[in-house]
């Protein structure tokens, strides 16, 4: 059947992991030709912009072969092409067969240029319109004018939780709150009667919530905004186009890139902060939990991607790990059957794992080698280590902009003409998104206030040899200057220690390695007693090993001091002599 | 006549600075009501955007009294406010009387804030289209498709230069480039034989400058728009509104920020590079100069910001100094009769300085002590100074943008809750505008690439006691690493020494005291030769004394290095006593 492809596709020289996509495509393209669409272009979110997306709504994965989290799909007559960024271009390449060719340029111009070139004159772009934000620069940018508020997907401001999503604690739903009434468009079948005596359901009134069905959106918004005098406030990162065409005539439009229940949402408040720092305490014990056994089976030599991505901690599933669902973890690329391979201890290793506890959501990668690391392994390791360092240690202005800080996570690779191809950090929920926007170190993100949570995630990756990241998720704070007022740092909630073989100290400055020096004590006198309460003493012993202090390496901080220590000697020999 | 003002304003309590705007606002006032104009807006520019305008064009200055270059003033029946940042808050309230409030928050849309909330509904505001760029948010945004280009104010296309505006080599211009003809709109009345014959006038191609009067654009690009099929290319940034609402209907409009004429020229060639370094050389000798006389006059107490600002090297114009045309030099404000004060040992001072040198332009900021600093001056000069450093010796991939590295101009004064108001850089020209966009650390600057000239200057400003300023010019250039390939970085090509009086050692890590010292090498081998040659053996002396390299002093390296040296003693020492 693979003679059908367009295109002359041989599987001969692909992967045994690329899936052949022939028969899909040839299917997307008859359907385009009788309503002459040129270009068909497949996202890979759904109706809520959701990042990660239940398997109902994996249209990018259907039609590639390509699983990533993160692509754009364009399908013409002739070609199929994938835009991703680096972090899944390997994988990208392993699970595509040869109908599609890769886009590294993940910019929307370079999509755009695409497609100005493939598409002839008169001919159409199709797209689903539930698919899209309104933000996207296919669209126009739309006049501002002040009015009533509407929010879409606005699970926060009702406290509720879901599992539509696979590792994800959302469900689908729309919400229009206005200044007398609040509709929650939501599957009612699946609403408990605690939940709706929880939103006052049965009442009409400003604080009732109305419940309505999910499809009925489009409908009951076409009828608000047909009312006179009616204004609607969207965001336009996160509302989909299919909505937004709705609401006409422009006069009745207010937009902003962020509805303010997300920009409310990202300052979390005090409760919201202690109860996820407890999260990231006990997760920290099962990180610690997966290094250890990982560094003591991987040189038995029988594990593999697959079995320590699926490894739960030896206590199974804790009350307070919802579900078990500690999220995939993820080693190198996401691992599938197909692309599970033994782990060695030749190999460098990039362990990004998180969980959803009930008390918050946490993210935290690690990379670690268990045998003898290269000098440039190690060299690596070590600048991406200092580029977590310099950003959480940096002190600055409230309401500085995440984007005009991340070069301090690059500067230290910038040095030696190392960089990497994915962003600095993203911010994170409260048992709710682990990438929970708009808080985070990208251009289009919102500036940093004391209360916001944000991963902190350099990393190093050199193309079919090795990958290094490393992640923390760090709360804003004040911190007391000597002379201004209003400013802010960086403290980590993360609390697992660094692979100690990787780190190169004498590249560190010596504030570097007394930060270093401060977390490891920090995370001593955190996790310590959590390991103690769970009794697990072996644990305990290999977090104090790893979290020993620096003191004796060749930095130039330790020679001084060593040298520091040298000259009282000296003083004492001289007094003798003298 | 003062009691003509509809505010009660009184002089008795304003400084004797303060210019009654009175009469000038009563004549607007007068004028906008029979127009029905509820605010009038008035910038500081002119109708080519320029930064620094001839005194004819000087309409906020006459309104306000305000003086600084950078202002936007709006006028209502009942009220009149002045926009300005930071650098001119004294100077305005010096300035400006009574009648005038003044606002500190520059954005745009404090500006629309306050024309909103004292615009009556139905209320008209009242600007000279000439004096906008289209770029101003002012406007809506407005679609992009392809075309012929048409280019304003772009002297550099002609390598030309003239005197319309005081210490700026630029005359009033357009240019309409087609792809058949080149139409230069200008006063052709001042225009010579020479210049004709250079500019090919006489004949018609597309390698001939047509030259046609300044005042006949409008209607020539009116004729020039209808003809059927046209497209016009133009730049937002620096086109006026005027020109821009002839170009209909939009789909014959093409917009960038900036033309591609001005994105072109900001990448200097190797020519432009070479002369623009020597420039610098022979104002570092004008600037050290300059230093030297202020360190030996100020004590006797004779000099005022005035006189200082007058001050011309001893040897009066030397021939490559363009009409003797030195910046008016800058003294914490600008110097005027009214404003210029005794300078003494007392007080820390800001020289901003610079030169229109046939070769090239230069602009330098230094700031000195001549008496005993306090311990405050010199944290923050240090801090400043740490600041201009790390952004200097930073390596980055080429077309990193300027905004993303800037914070590095910052971050040592962030650290004891310092900052500063005002932009980190602008870049240069040759022998052209003194900020010279789209170059610079500003979110609107484009990409650095190799052979763009940028300032770097940080400062930091305590209100009512002192002002820091730290300016150099630097060209981009490529930097050889270890690993990567296209990497740039900062070559310092302003020569002067800093006030080593003002420099705590102390606070500098090694890398920069390392940079430092190189810096101090470079004047060394480039200003020495050309002090020698022109005889100024003193300078010369000065200029050495000032460019000691710093190792003996109480900064950690130092210290390790002295240290070791300590060790070795000790080594010394333990052998003769073993």
């Amino acid at each position: 059947g693979y003679s059908l492809g367009v295109r002359n596709c041989s599987f001969r020289y692909l992967p045994s992991t690329a899936v052949n996509t022939t028969l899909q495509l040839q299917e997307l393209r008859e359907r385009m030709r009788p309503l002459n669409i040129s270009a068909y272009i497949i996202p890979g979110t759904d109706a809520h912009l959701s990042e990660y997306i239940a398997p109902r709504d994996a249209r990018l994965a259907f039609m590639t072969g390509f699983t990533g989290s993160a692509g754009t799909a364009v399908v013409t007559q002739t070609k199929a092409a994938l835009w991703t960024d680096s972090r899944y271009w390997v994988q990208a390449k392993r699970q595509m067969d040869c109908n599609w060719e890769l886009e590294k340029d993940v910019s929307v111009s370079s999509v755009a240029e695409w497609l100005i070139t493939e598409v002839p004159p008169g001919g159409q772009i199709g797209f689903d319109p539930f698919l899209f934000s309104l933000s996207e620069s296919l669209f126009s940018i739309l006049p501002v004018s002040p009015g009533v508020l509407y929010v879409c997907v606005l699970l926060g401001l009702f406290n509720l939780r879901g599992n539509d999503i696979p590792y994800n604690p959302f469900f689908y739903s729309y919400t229009l709150l206005t200044m007398d009434k609040i509709w929650l468009f939501l599957h009612t079948d699946r609403v408990s009667e605690e939940l709706k005596v929880y939103l006052n359901a049965s009442c009409e009134g400003p604080l009732c919530v109305q419940l309505k069905g999910y499809d009925t959106v489009l409908d009951n918004l076409k009828t608000y905004v047909a009312q006179p005098g009616v204004k609607v406030w969207i965001g336009t990162e996160y509302t989909n186009y299919a909505l937004y065409e709705l609401i006409t005539p422009q006069d009745k439009l207010m937009t902003s890139s962020y509805s303010p229940v997300l920009t409310t949402k990202a300052v979390k408040d005090e409760t919201e902060q202690r109860i996820l720092r407890d999260a990231h305490v006990r997760d920290a014990v099962a990180v610690i939990q997966l290094l250890m056994w990982l560094e003591k089976a991987v040189p038995e030599g029988k594990e593999t991607e697959l079995t320590a991505s699926e490894y739960l901690p030896s206590d199974g599933c804790s009350a307070d790990i919802i579900s078990c669902l500690l999220f995939p973890v993820f080693l190198c690329c996401s691992p599938t059957n197909e692309t599970s391979r033994r782990l060695t201890v030749e190999e460098m290793y990039l362990i990004d794992s998180g969980g959803q506890y009930l008390d918050g959501t946490t993210d935290i990668t690690r990379t670690v080698h268990w045998g003898t690391p290269t000098a440039m392994q190690k060299e690596a390791f070590t600048r991406v280590l200092m580029g977590n360092i310099e950003i959480s240690r940096t002190i600055f202005p409230s309401g500085t902009r995440g984007v005009n800080m991340e070069m301090l996570g690059r500067r230290a690779l910038w040095e030696v003409g190392l960089n990497y191809g994915h962003g600095t950090g993203h911010g994170v929920g409260n048992y709710f998104g682990v990438h929970e926007w708009p808080v985070g170190f990208q251009g289009n993100n919102i500036p940093f206030r004391a209360g916001m949570f944000t991963s902190i995630e350099p990393g190093y990756y050199k193309e079919n040899d090795f990958g290094i990241r490393i992640e923390d998720i760090a709360v804003i704070v004040p911190i007391q200057t000597k002379y201004g007022h209003n400013f802010l740092t960086f403290d980590t909630v993360s609390l697992v220690p660094y692979d100690r073989k990787l780190i190169d100290t004498s590249l560190l400055s010596s504030e570097q390695l007394q930060w270093l020096n401060k977390y490891y004590e920090t995370i001593r006198k955190l996790v310590g007693p959590e390991l103690d309460k769970q009794g697990l003493h072996e644990e305990k012993d290999w977090m104090l090993r790893n979290t020993d202090p620096f003191m004796t390496s060749g930095s130039s901080a330790s020679v001084c001091s060593s040298s520091l220590t040298l000259i009282a000697l000296a003083v004492a020999l001289l007094h003798n002599v003298i």
